[in-house]
């Protein structure tokens, strides 16, 4: 049993994390921190946790924080989690950060992108935190990014093609549909239930969405070249859920067959990642509420163009359950502890 | 561990039954029949399920069946269970019937309302299986008859009032309302997005829905005298989900005070029932993929009645889940096993 | 033509009434007030109105806006109108107000549910605008007091009853659902899309909702006598429309016959109430986006009471249509100028 | 007062027209047909168009549909409409055919994707009714083929690209995200609300959509050259609408300055298009019900990439509204005519 602590746990990814860390058999949540709500409990927040979490919030400082337990899921807003985090690592505790700050590695993109950084120093002890890609690193870091939502719809359906050299990634466009949960539980009048019900919308287009460094760091990643992506976002009627539609261009060589070789072989061992064959599409009502993300490809070959499709959950694959999978990686726990959810359909 | 079968798996209720079986520590599903799908992979059928549930649909008959399984849950139409239902019982199998075919105790109310009864001699023998109500009857039976999901929703809401003779039980008004998920998995033109989506509908209004029998025989039972409800189901824009609001007349005595003690104490040791507090009321979204049902009320003391509410996640306590309390009642399996999905907000 | 202003222009109420206005033939919009808008387009803050609206918000003082317009719809908050409309009446204009400020004539009544009222000797004049039951009214005043949305639903379901005596004035019980744009645009957690989105509840249980006296005022008024009811507003997950389901004792000698010949005899003339038969039940999808109320009703023999369910949008019978159908009367414009929209169904 | 007919006015693009015919003031509608529902007023079919439509369903022969109307929508399945229209011609009637029978110029490229044609002489005849690219053509026409819902949300966002020669016609990749109500009335599971709500998928993915070939032809004439697009449709969760995200790469001498030039000059006159200023993106929910289409674009420097969108509720300018507006320019009608909804939002 280790000691768990959420700071900022009373917007969704928090009550999420809690929700995931009551079932999780090796966890004992002793903090789940909110200025707003300090002593209420969570389950007076978020009625749905009654008789699974008996935490009440609170707002202590930093040693007693650190005091009360050894690893800290950090669900704050950007900033926030810049100030925060070296204090945490500083008394040695291990921390999962939930925002966006120790995503990206050049401190000028991030500038560039968010604000003036104050722990740029951390940038390269940090971990981006997508197991599929970066298991052994993560199982001995302090520090994990755990990466955003849009990020890994896109990384995960793009890894094997990119690492094989199947597609040129300048050709790269990442068209993205994410349910309304991934703008936060913040009052705001874009978020209203009549704003965005029976509707569909795009949102920041046009290389203005801040996710786009990190898809971009981590596909250059893999593609051994500098890629700057085409990304759109669109808002979905929906709670829970991206996919992702993605074009590139293949490579001479490369066919329907190959390409599903690629997919399979890489997966072949993941137990999140659930290739699908050729008569399923993704469909975000498949991985509701659990950590899985579904991948299916389609080679159009009049155009020599392959499309491939994702579908997460944003709060559990894309956020918090993600943030449980890179916790059990640290501790050594099974990799699925916690997230044996199978997803809830219909 | 046990050998369970599902007989008619391709509906909602079946699916459900495997989502929550393939998590279940004691048991193994060895039959999950359709003929329809029969051949085909369930998790084919339900994307969803993949990597969590392996078995592939067949129809084989009786006699094999009998061989895969000791425990039966048919979620098949009423008529087809009635059938089935006595052959599984003959070959000493047990049996958690879904159908609505022994849950009413009177033969000639069955067939006022539904069809000529093929078994009437079972009806005597099956146990109405609201564990609430009846844990001890269920554990030692051999087919229970599981409850409605309306009435679910109605009898717990109610049975603590009328056990202390709290309400005027020819007062009783249920006014419920139901995800679309009850429908069933049918094609037909009513259940279709377009006709549902953005809207909201009475149906089978005044004493007309088949689920009224059943509460006026449970809460006939609770009263000790021969109740008629007005019972108007409607029809919710939602997948899951069942929350009725039920009005009675308090008798001379009775006020928020002990209304309040009555629930406390009634359901202080009930794994699944959350009483809920004088802030909060009940949400079909706050018990989404659980067995929970929640219960507030309210005393309106200028018209000297109460109003109750109760929510559950009808294919969970409303159906599937409920099957698998009754299941684990019945092999002496802790009750919450297989159960503790906590529910999914947002 | 007439010249007519719209006070509070950025609600959905507000936005409603320039939809309407647009395309009404004797109305000109010459002024659309917002404090936070000022200066914004009204086809700016809601799309969906470009090319129809072409008008300008402003915030000018009141002797400005008394240049502008001969007839008011001030869509502002209670208390706000409270103060307004005194001055908008002193210089000669016509006022439809939205607000529940001049809806209920006993100022005590008033006070009691809401707070200290600032112009008393007002509501004897303002005329509750119900064209259905006040048509001759509201012709000859200068002030409507437009109802409330709830209380539309409720009170033109019951009144055919209650003139007639068809039922018990006591035993009614109005269960009613709402969609969320009754809400408003206010910036709320509980107006969130992932708060409200596949889920349903009650609110404000328990005669605890404010549209209680108006509609106790209404039907007390109809029935000859002092009548308290029991209303639970809940909230649906849809942006538009209300389903009242209405449960009352019906009186000796009413059948399902009498009772469909009283309904059909009241609004036989009335455009804009469908009284729908046998086989056919109200769904607020039929009535979306049209100043139609439907009504149907079920009578149970069997407890001797009737179920009568209404639906309506709420932001158009139950807001802004209504105060346009008004308008149409204190102005001799056809009733239903326009007021022509077929609902949108899907 | 010209008489017209609606072949097929059971399912929801027949419904749609008779709404719209309903509130046009120069248009009887003498016939509306069905072989399931004869006998049956439509307003009994959909009771939204209670007190607007009073039409009886019937199935008339050809003899006398054609004395009865002289202008046909024929809103009926492909293939039934390509047996159908003929004997309407041959009448001297003037047909607005709803289906893809009439829609593709090369016999070839339609008995490639549908079927055997059995009237290809036709093809040459019919008009592609896009009145903002034929209006002259569509004048003189007798029969127009009414065109696809998606083609028209992308066709119409990319023709002042194309007519400019301002992209590379090679480089079009079309992600459209459409409302369920495209799919139709018929009863099928994908359709059902369970299957779509609270969900999103891709479908029919890597031209495979029959309407690939429509778009193709269209962008082909007026790129000028053989034209090959990658067409991804999804399937959103609501009722109606149709959004377009469109990428392709700029040709040098192109920028956000020129581009926003190109489309207000070529959509100036139109009363249906509006393109959208730099702060507002389109959305469903700002066409829903209405003729309009929205257009906005964004242009990706980074990439020279540009990104346009466009929104349309797609059984009114992606069905029945643009048949009328086809209707309107046939007849010398004002092109706006019946045509005047103010989209309703929320």
């Amino acid at each position: 049993m280790i000691k768990t602590a959420i700071i900022g746990a009373s917007g969704y990814t928090g009550a999420e994390l809690a929700r995931i860390l009551s079932r999780h058999p090796q966890v004992e949540l002793t903090a789940a921190t909110s200025r707003q709500y300090a002593g209420t409990a969570l389950a007076d927040i978020f009625p749905s946790l009654g008789k699974a979490v008996t935490i009440i919030c609170d707002n202590p400082g930093i040693d007693e924080l650190c005091q009360r337990a050894e690893l800290f899921f950090t669900a704050v807003p950007h900033k926030t989690a810049m100030d925060l985090v070296p204090q945490l690592l500083a008394a040695g505790r291990k921390v999962i950060d939930l925002s966006a700050d120790f995503r990206l590695r050049d401190v000028a993109v991030y500038e560039q992108w968010y604000e003036p950084h104050s722990s740029p120093q951390l940038l390269a002890k940090a971990v981006y935190g997508l197991p599929e890609l970066a298991r052994e690193r993560i199982r001995g870091c302090d520090l994990v990014a755990n990466p955003g939502c849009y990020p890994t719809s896109i990384i995960l359906a793009l890894a094997p093609l990119l690492e094989a050299g199947a597609i040129d990634p300048l050709s790269i466009i990442a068209d993205s549909k994410s349910g309304t949960s991934g703008a936060g539980r913040a009052a705001q009048t874009g978020s209203l239930f009549c704003e965005v019900h029976d509707g569909f919308r795009p949102y920041k287009v046009g290389r203005t969405h801040r996710h786009t460094p990190e898809i971009e760091q981590e596909l250059s990643k893999l593609s051994g070249m500098a890629v700057q992506v085409t990304f759109t976002p669109h808002l979905l009627p929906i709670s829970r859920g991206i996919l992702s539609t993605i074009y590139a261009t293949l490579k001479p060589g490369f066919d329907s067959q190959t390409i599903n070789e690629l997919y399979r072989k890489r997966y072949a061992e993941e137990p999140f990642i659930r290739v699908l064959g050729d008569r399923t599409l993704p469909a975000t009502q498949y991985v509701r509420g659990s950590n899985f993300c579904d991948i299916a490809f389609k080679v159009d070959t009049a155009t020599g163009r392959v499309i491939v499709m994702s579908a997460i959950d944003n709060i559990v694959k894309g956020a918090s359950g993600q943030a449980v999978q890179n916790m059990n990686i640290m501790f050594g726990f099974p990799e699925t502890a916690g997230l044996s959810t199978v997803p809830l359909f219909p």
